[in-house]
């Protein structure tokens, strides 16, 4: 162990597994992940080569590999429980992605969901036996974001009773479906239905696109992989491109919509049904935030703690890096932010099962609310968490940039969250549109329930007073008084963005080029709303915290979470007259203060994620701080070093040097 | 051509060729530079596949091959000024690095600066003829930032005349070099020098590493290549460790210091000569930050205009996703920033070769300010950058992710720039140094001349009058009168950062704990500072433009600049009393209006950095906007397409299935 990070350890003011318990949810759950995590590192089968030192084929290869074991050896252990999977799953990825995955989250979860009994009883067992191998493909090459555009067509043939698929265009062709491009071979395929001559919009279809015995592709169908891309280059992101594909009609998911052997079409009953699943996986992404800044908070800051450089006061020893408030104030912050995001994913994940749970009773009545809150969420904790990243990555120096850091593995993987599963500009202005209705219905007098009621009050005071006479409400290091005044800086700016909107409006021009002429103010709006909600949740979950020595630590971050966010906003806090310019420089001096209250324990703070060294993967975050020598040990089984004198010196060098 | 994006180009309101003649400093330039472009996109030799589809050792073998290639035809060609073989070297390697990059720029020239008359006479000429292959290793694993910290040690031996050379800790090991792990025989080594028993700090000495027959590593020599890396995977960073490799007492490069026959030792005239190369490397990277960041906005603008999605207007065709309010303040704001900053690089360069003059002449007066501009520019625009190649990237959802984009690629070269040749907080604070320095300087009287003479009047202002009183300065339509609000707003954070360093050393500290725990406030300082300096360049560039059209265009772009600072760092402002709160809303309005006439000539301005398809290497930046027909040929070409069923299946998938 080296003795700094020893030190550090021994100088912290709270047990480390006491937190731990509160993350996992519990002294059981912690206990149990760790039993599953070490099945895994002390299973043979699992122990590979870096993949850093593989080809993309080779990671491919080795992905595959690592799940089709996974499959058989969760069977072998019964591990059935979905958290249980998802650490097993975990541990035996580290930062990469698996090969299966949208069999697993998409095809098998939209056979059961979408497909009517019949269909249900055909394709489960195939899919659950592996041998219908599946991917969900939405996207196209020239759509994302709006799926009414998909171009895709399957037009029904009563004649046969076959759908005929169809890419009619280049940018029609299937694109991106993870999976797709070797690994399966079936599709669920999004298209425009035709029946009698009549486009009835968007459906879901089971497509055969490789054959079940040989693998090679179908006849109409061209499939293959998309390409190499920033990361997941273990994943086979593929194209599907089908010409006059015939499949049966019953291959056209129907629980809900239908289509008769005449071709009569049956609308479904109702549109709504596959919010859930979107929320759903929204809330996950939120939780994914936290889980990769934490994985690199954990890396930055052990390698800070035992780093040496420069000189703090002249002839002493060359001080640890963390001692530089500089990277205090890099590194704080997003360590707070860490935490704020895993107590929101945690709420969401609470509040996604409650609300569930009253759909099933019919009662509606939270979903659009949720919706828009997990919509804005993903945008806002996504777009944090992908820049945080880079600036631990950065904090670590030149080493940070070695892909032994694992840090640039962390940003390739989690990167598309801001782009997936709704593009996060798109989420920010889903969310500000509830907002701006929310405040409209206030201003009309309607009592609004729920997390956007601070617009009731707020929309009172923000009217009654201008905003330079209003009495400043913050005190600065009470964190109730700064959820306050998040709550009334997200209340500002929702009327800020409600009056764009107005304004707009009264120039005469479509509601739609309003909306897009406001669409800065509103997701400016959509952004102080989430940055209120996470304050709160950080400061309701302290209230949960019965160990003082926890409670303390937690306490701290909070309070800096809160405090960096009114100086990276100040603009917005002193423009709503939520705080003076004196004031300011109390929160400068405070967050000195703070961050070197946070030193302390920052090394705890991060062990208390628990990330066992083999799921980081990374040299620099090694729990025994024993960086160098496993550097070096790393970097001399890079590929290149297999030979002394490389080919290309007899290639090209010795040729260079006889010609001159 | 794609229809869009023609009528982009015929919409636009100024001439592209002339803003063109503008970047590259003249007409003739151009016609050059394209000339010089021209050669190489016809040469067959420079053909070959994508890098993206190579592993890294493959990639390492055509970067070699491409760079013997080019030493030869330059010869060839009787290419011969720098600017030339710049433009020739940038359009060969496109995103891509040069794998004897280390030898023509650190190499090379050491030997000619550093090296006496006799030592020149030697190695240059083996140099020169690539029979010596050389890099600079100065980074330890240990050790990068503080080089005082250096552990690496060359002991003279007066019995044999020769140096010792030796690693003797495990983070003593040479870390990092380009071209050090496979590529060179030799080696400029930085180690802390030793005679008759006493330590004379570092000095730098040639030592031979590999064979320059066989090119096998030589005795006592441990070197190989560093392993993967975020990028620049077709470089050889490498590693060298020495246990006892002799050299002989004329390796050490002996211009300045010497060690005589005898072991005495001779001390050099100055140490700051070798101040000079350094503040040109950083002027350089000015330039790289906005090389690489009008690339990205090249991308994303031209991806924009000719990408559709969603609806604005219910019925109608998908607008192009350039007219969104919200994509437009992303890209435009990026856009104003690369041509800042080109400005701001032209200006360094400028400086640095008038400086060089005097400095020539005896005249070492500007250095010091110049070496201060040059860190803290250098930091702010790769800071800038850096983000801003991101936001492009992720501008263009999911096709941004692609390798196809080249965003990827031009992040990940770029990104190291923030951390080497002075890590970016470093350089910070180095600015920050010279800026307290001269705040004293004017507080006791003394006048400032130079860039910081803002600290004269700044100083007397800021002390006349109480903030609050003070009369609003700015005129948010007027550049100048924004540039004045640019220096007043540094002033008072240089103020804030020296009454923060005045407070802490009232408080007893060292001066030395004073300065880290200030260290916050001395960074967002040295940030006004250089915020104002790319501000005031941009405006001055203003007036060296004679044609109406592009000065409208250059204009409008110069007001886009200052006022998102303005916005995005309201807080300052309004807390210098330099904005009011009204005011804030006026900058939100004038924005959008703003963006709107950017929307006329974004393409435009993109068009008129002129690089060539070859040289963006990139689907989405494709000039005639052709952008899904060349995504669909190229993901084909992916090495994982090479069979139609991939070994893992049979390895795998198939055995799952049988045992399920």
């Amino acid at each position: 162990m080296n003795p700094d990070i020893q030190r550090e350890r021994e100088n912290a003011t709270f047990n480390t597994d006491l937190l731990t318990y509160i993350l996992d949810g519990g002294q059981e759950k912690t206990r149990r992940r760790r039993e599953i995590e070490s099945l895994v590192i002390s299973d043979a089968d699992f122990q590979q080569e870096d993949a850093n030192f593989l080809s993309r084929s080779e990671r491919y290869d080795a992905a595959v590999r690592k799940s089709a074991q996974m499959i058989l050896k969760l069977r072998e252990y019964g591990i059935s429980d979905p958290e249980e999977i998802y650490a097993y799953k975990n541990i035996v990825q580290g930062q990469n992605n698996e090969a299966l995955g949208l069999h697993f989250v998409m095809f098998l979860p939209t056979l059961r969901s979408q497909g009517d009994a019949e269909q249900r009883k055909k394709w489960l067992p195939l899919a659950e036996s592996f041998k219908a191998l599946g991917t969900y493909a939405q996207t196209e090459m020239g759509h994302g974001t709006f799926i009414r555009g998909l171009e895709t067509t399957a037009t029904y043939d009563p004649a046969t009773q076959e759908f005929v698929m169809n890419s009619p265009t280049i940018s029609s062709i299937k694109w991106w479906p993870g999976g797709l491009g070797k690994t399966s071979n079936h599709a669920i395929v999004l298209a425009q239905l035709y029946t009698k001559g009549i486009c009835h919009g968007l459906h879901a279809f089971i497509v055969p696109i490789r054959s079940m015995s040989t693998h090679e592709p179908l006849p109409g169908i061209e499939v293959g992989d998309i390409g190499p891309k920033f990361g997941f280059d273990e994943v086979d992101n593929g194209y599907l491109k089908m010409d006059n594909v015939r499949i049966p009609r019953m291959n056209m998911l129907m629980k809900y919509a239908k289509v008769e052997r005449d071709g009569t079409y049956q609308k479904p009953p109702s549109a709504k049904l596959t919010y859930g699943t979107m929320v759903f996986i929204r809330s996950m992404i939120v939780g994914e935030s936290s889980r990769a800044l934490s994985k690199a908070c954990t890396i930055a800051i052990r390698y800070s703690s035992v780093r040496h450089q420069s000189e703090l006061r002249p002839g002493e020893p060359e001080p640890q890096i963390l001692d530089y408030q500089t990277q205090q104030y890099k590194l704080f912050p997003l360590l707070a932010t860490a935490y704020a995001f895993k107590f929101v994913g945690q709420y969401m994940t609470e509040t996604y099962h409650r609300i569930t749970g009253d759909i099933n009773q019919g009662d509606f009545s939270e979903l659009p609310e949720l919706h828009a809150l997990s919509a804005g969420l993903k945008a806002f904790t996504t777009w944090v968490a992908n820049g945080g990243i880079e600036v631990c990555r950065m904090s670590c120096g030149g080493h940070g940039y070695s892909r032994c850091s694992s840090l640039p593995d962390i940003y390739v993987t989690f990167t598309p969250t801001c782009t997936y599963e709704g593009e996060n500009t798109v989420m920010m202005l889903q969310t500000a549109r509830y907002l701006v209705k929310s405040y409209r219905q206030a201003s009309t007098g309607q009592q609004l329930s729920g997390i956007v009621s601070y617009l009731n009050e707020a929309h009172q005071r923000l009217q009654a007073q201008p905003v330079s006479s209003r009495p400043t409400v913050v005190n600065i290091s009470d964190l109730a008084s700064l959820v306050e005044a998040y709550k009334l800086r997200a209340a500002k700016l929702v009327e800020v963005a409600a009056k764009s909107l107005q304004g707009e409006l009264q120039k005469s021009r479509s509601p739609e080029d309003a909306w897009n002429n406001s669409s800065i103010d509103l997701v400016r709006a959509s952004d102080a709303h989430c940055h209120y909600v996470v304050v709160k949740l950080f400061a309701a979950k302290l209230g949960e915290i019965s160990d003082t020595g926890v409670h303390s630590a937690l306490s701290t971050l909070a309070l800096l979470y809160a405090l960096h966010g009114v100086a990276q906003n100040s603009g917005d806090f002193l423009q709503a007259g939520l705080l003076t310019v004196p004031q300011l420089s109390s929160v400068s001096q405070r967050l000195k203060d703070i961050l070197a209250q946070v030193r302390t324990n920052a090394v705890a703070l991060v062990d208390a994620f628990d990330y066992r060294d083999e799921m980081l993967n990374s040299v620099l975050g090694r729990y025994d701080g024993n960086i160098y020598e496993h550097m070096f040990e790393w970097a001399r089984k890079s590929p290149l070093n297999r030979t002394e004198v490389h080919e290309s010196y007899h290639k090209y060098l010795k040729p260079l040097q006889s010609k001159l």
